[in-house]
């Protein structure tokens, strides 16, 4: 026997989409109607039409997930069977297919004439042991192993157990190569056939996969942990945002708790971008069509914005991205070699239209404020901003304690220049070495990948991990070559002559929403000092002190500290449950013991250790933690 | 002979445009077609549509400005002549004005039964002077005197010069009332018939009157000052904003010197505001239909809207106003007595839809960003609130140097409540007079109007002047009784009882682009330290100092000041002269001397000063004016 080969993730994520939808029509309903199973983040899915009086809910989900572990104990073989489009027809008819004759209609219309199909193959004796188990399972997959044991695809000893119109790859051997307990179906989702609401509604099994038992456990725990620390709950109950039917899907409104996050965070961006000498400019959220026309965002991103508004004569727009408005800035005043690099910021607002099935927390939203900015620069400069860039970036991981990351250079492919991509390969080879460099410079963990640039340059894609291993996609760098040739953005050179810059596109702190519903989660909620929206409350163990407790908010708020004092007229016990609800960083206790001493009692929400100490110390500290932004 | 009695402004103003009209018959067409011609601030204007080969410009108002002063010598009176609607179409004919039997039809079509002309009457020899001079005027008035001697309105030795349908009042006597050189005609432009640009295109003249010649020079001194400081000039050559063709009309872009102010003016409004307690929400740009039909914005404010966006089968508004948001943000939570007043803020972008011809550079746009804040409060705190928000406007004036302003209350009235105004009298008279206290206690120059309120409360418009005696409207402040209740906006109050709480509307420095436009006049584009893009600019007398510069430059940029050196190889004399087009607060020259001393020799623009000073004396120094906001 050869060596065990490992496959990878994906492959055993789809692996096991086939399982599921075999173990579906062998133990629910041999007449399932099959849409499409491909293997997803974490796992996998598969679309699926029952027939009529089948019902398939959460409860089962328990059932059948043992049952799909027993049949990966099976030994079951993949087998690619290819075969002429013309005759695959044929092929669904066994099974009675009828979403997968729509699939090879599409597959002809591009011109296809071949199709694959993979094969569940086992020992003869797995199909015969089935005999009944549920009505008409076995009887269709007798007339399937009919069909490929005359055509010779296999023999008499085997048989044919699952048969599904796929392109792979897939494992070997499902009992070695997949783990049984590697698996677990986790929900159940109602899915349009091809996402259009004018297609009948399908039940959409998801399943987590993992290459081993130990490894689902960890994502399982994280996932645990992930629904404690939800954006969503922690958001309503630490009130920091709110979504209202009345004004619409996607659109949050950042309640004076939340605002507190979002200044922060603009804050932050400014004074770090006024380090690194950015310039910062405003521009409108609206355009006519025209520009669009010019940055082609229309037609080819249309699908993704809001529909125009219809104003004299002219179409308006809502801004998906911030970048032709800055490209229009540039273009506002004559620029020379002196200018550059010209770095212009804007926490600017944009509209993107999300299907509202696709609409989640913060995480996903139609209306988005980012971190936006644009450099440019000269082709010589480029490397010296992107290591600024990515300096950046550091920066910020290490502000929010963000310890694993990684960035993703996509680079062009030589054989589709002039097609995908911009026909310059010296540049192309040029920047791609620059940003190479200056990652390896900035010892950034970082991978390359073939054929996987924008048309116009090179893109980085930055993903993060939340204190609980949660994978986020943060942010993407993009260069630029071809936008300011299209701007007309010009400078007058050393030599007098006219040139043409690049433009870097980079948004290290993401979107307002998306950081925001990330840091949420990062910090379970409990966010430090210089991001709470109260960052010190004060608690008087009876109303003799509140006198005391005025006098020491005075010395707090004097210093610009977000303080208040417990006035609600709750029990002192109360009054420290709903502190730490709120998720308070420092809650001070007085009485006449800090009274006398001229102290207070401190209850940190992060170690929640109890110490008194004098005022001043404490305004000392917290104001020290506030200006460092410490974790 | 009665005392000379004095005629308001706008009297003789309105008197101003019969004669306009009047002279334009008699001098330029008699045939000329009268649209309207009303009072206006600082003025009067008249359209007119000419007879065919017949075009007037700019060219021909002095020659017409000398012959209407001459007219105005003339003893003509204002004689008042009612008329049975049914019978003035045939005065129409006599003068042969048709868009005048339009008014009539609009009259009819209201129910009106009756119509006023104002006739100028004067001695029969003035009418019989003007035979011949100008080719019909004459005949056609003969026929007007005819039918006025006919019906008893005049006696024989008297002849009418012009008729207009109008409903006065006017001055009595044109020689004694109208001062005649008190008067200019100014400029000329195109205006659609009633505003609608199916109708004919006419000819606007436009005039200034004043009650004397000293009063119409100091007003005409004053617009050539505000020209010299015309903000759309002066934000050019500033680079403030722009305005870009493809991205549309009434969409400033702001550039990095406008984004300094624009951050500066909201750094103010934040400190500000957070000193009285506001909380600072974020809200979207866009709502559904139903919020607006909810606050009433749709229908009642449609044509001020920019048009919807179709979406997921629901209408999409942009916001013209922040205040339906602010609700919702109200709303999210559940509130107590405890919470109230409860100030939200926001620097709030709105969109409103304003006619292309309407728009002025910053003064009338399309989109604009508002320092906007709602207090939610009880009728028994209202006093208080208003009183605190007065206060922050005299804040304000006093941090700009606003030496002249004035509030105007706009009351309701007691015979249309119910009908114009909401129903409930002893609110009405209970926060108009906590307006008027609050008004007299703040010792601000207020005037009251009676039957001006909104439906829904009390209003206060604030007018401010600027440094050369403009006027601005800055902003409204509303008293809002309805819209809470519209919203289900409650709180528990210490009863345990819900209760509804009033709104109040404020937004003392207006929008960013009406209080921009306003400042660029007020400062002449010299702003103070504290707004200005580039606070200090080194110049060096030659190459051999940038060292020193370069270190004169790290002391200032460290402390936040935002310095440059210029280094763009001009000649001294034209960095000089380049600092002071830009208006840079201080230009600090180092040569030998200064380094030698460690000083810098500091030219400041405001009092065109050269001084000698130690460069930490000088840091301190611009440090200290910014952070005090020194004028």
């Amino acid at each position: 026997m050869s060596e065990k080969e490992f496959f990878p993730i994906e492959t055993i994520r789809h692996s096991r989409a086939h399982l599921l939808a075999q173990t579906v029509q062998r133990y629910v309903d041999p007449a399932a109607q099959l849409g499409t199973g491909p293997w997803i983040d974490h796992g996998f899915y598969y679309d699926i039409l029952f027939g009529d009086g089948i019902t398939f809910s959460d409860k089962e989900l328990k059932d059948l997930t043992k049952k799909m572990q027993q049949t990966a104990k099976e030994p079951q073989t993949f087998v690619l069977y290819t075969s002429p489009i013309t005759d695959a027809y044929a092929i669904n008819d066994l099974t009675n297919q009828k979403f997968k004759n729509e699939l090879l209609e599409k597959f002809a219309a591009r011109g296809d004439t071949e199709v694959t199909y993979y094969l569940n193959v086992a020992p003869r004796a797995v199909l015969d042991n089935l005999r009944g188990v549920q009505e008409g399972y076995q009887a269709m997959y007798e007339k399937v192993t009919q069909f490929f044991v005359d055509n010779g695809t296999i023999d008499e000893s085997q048989a044919v157990l699952f048969l599904d119109l796929c392109a792979g790859p897939h494992v070997d051997l499902t009992k070695e190569d997949l783990p049984a307990d590697g698996m677990t179906l986790d929900k159940v989702a109602g899915a349009y056939r091809q996402a259009d609401e004018n297609n009948p509604q399908m039940t959409r099994i998801y399943g987590l996969a993992f290459d081993s038992k130990e490894n689902l456990k960890v994502y399982e725990t994280m996932l645990e942990e992930a629904k404690k620390r939800d954006h969503r709950v922690l958001g309503k109950q630490l009130e920091l945002f709110a979504f209202d039917d009345e004004i619409g899907p996607g659109l949050p409104l950042w309640l004076p708790n939340g605002a507190i996050l979002v200044e922060e965070l603009e804050t932050l961006a400014k004074e770090t971008e006024a380090v690194y000498d950015y310039k910062r400019v405003r521009t409108p959220h609206i355009t006519k069509s025209t520009l669009y026309y010019k940055s082609w965002h229309l037609p080819y991103y249309e699908e993704d914005m809001f529909p125009p508004m219809e104003l004299d004569n002219e179409k308006y727009y809502l801004k998906p991205m911030n970048c032709p408005h800055h490209h229009k800035v540039y273009a506002a005043t004559p620029k020379s070699y002196r200018d550059l690099p010209l770095r212009l910021a804007e926490y600017g607002h944009c509209y993107r239209y999300e299907d509202s099935g696709a609409l989640f927390g913060l995480m996903r939203v139609r209306s988005l404020c980012m971190n936006d900015a644009h450099i440019y620069c000269t082709e010589d400069q480029f490397e010296d901003e992107f290591v600024k860039v990515i300096e950046m970036y550091l920066y910020y991981f290490q502000l929010f304690g963000i310890e694993k990351y990684q960035m993703r250079l996509s680079k062009h492919s030589k054989e589709w220049l002039g097609k995908k991509y911009v026909d310059n390969e010296a540049l192309w080879i040029k920047t791609e070495d620059q940003v190479r460099r200056a990652l390896e410079k900035s010892g950034v963990p970082f991978v390359e990948a073939e054929d996987e640039a924008a048309f116009y340059g090179p893109k980085i894609d930055v993903q993060i991990w939340s204190a609980i291993g949660r994978e986020f996609t943060l942010a993407t760098n993009q260069l630029d070559f071809a936008v300011p040739a299209r701007f007309d953005l010009t400078y007058i050179d050393t030599d007098g002559q006219e040139k043409t810059p690049i433009c870097i596109h980079r948004a290290p702190l993401s979107t307002h929403e998306r950081f925001i519903g990330f840091l949420i989660e990062h910090f379970a909620g409990a966010f430090p000092v210089w991001l709470a929206p109260v960052q010190a409350k004060i608690i008087t163990v009876a109303d003799t002190f509140n006198d005391y407790a005025d006098d020491i908010l005075k010395q707090l708020k004097v210093q610009g500290i977000r303080a208040e004092i417990d006035h609600s007229g709750d029990s002192f016990a109360k009054k420290i449950r709903n502190g730490e609800m709120m998720k308070i960083p420092y809650l001070l206790v007085v009485g006449q013991q800090e009274m006398d001493n001229h102290s207070v009692n401190v209850r940190s929400f992060q170690d929640k250790s109890q110490t008194e100490i004098p005022v001043g110390e404490f305004v000392e500290r917290i104001v020290r933690e506030y200006r460092e932004r410490s974790l």
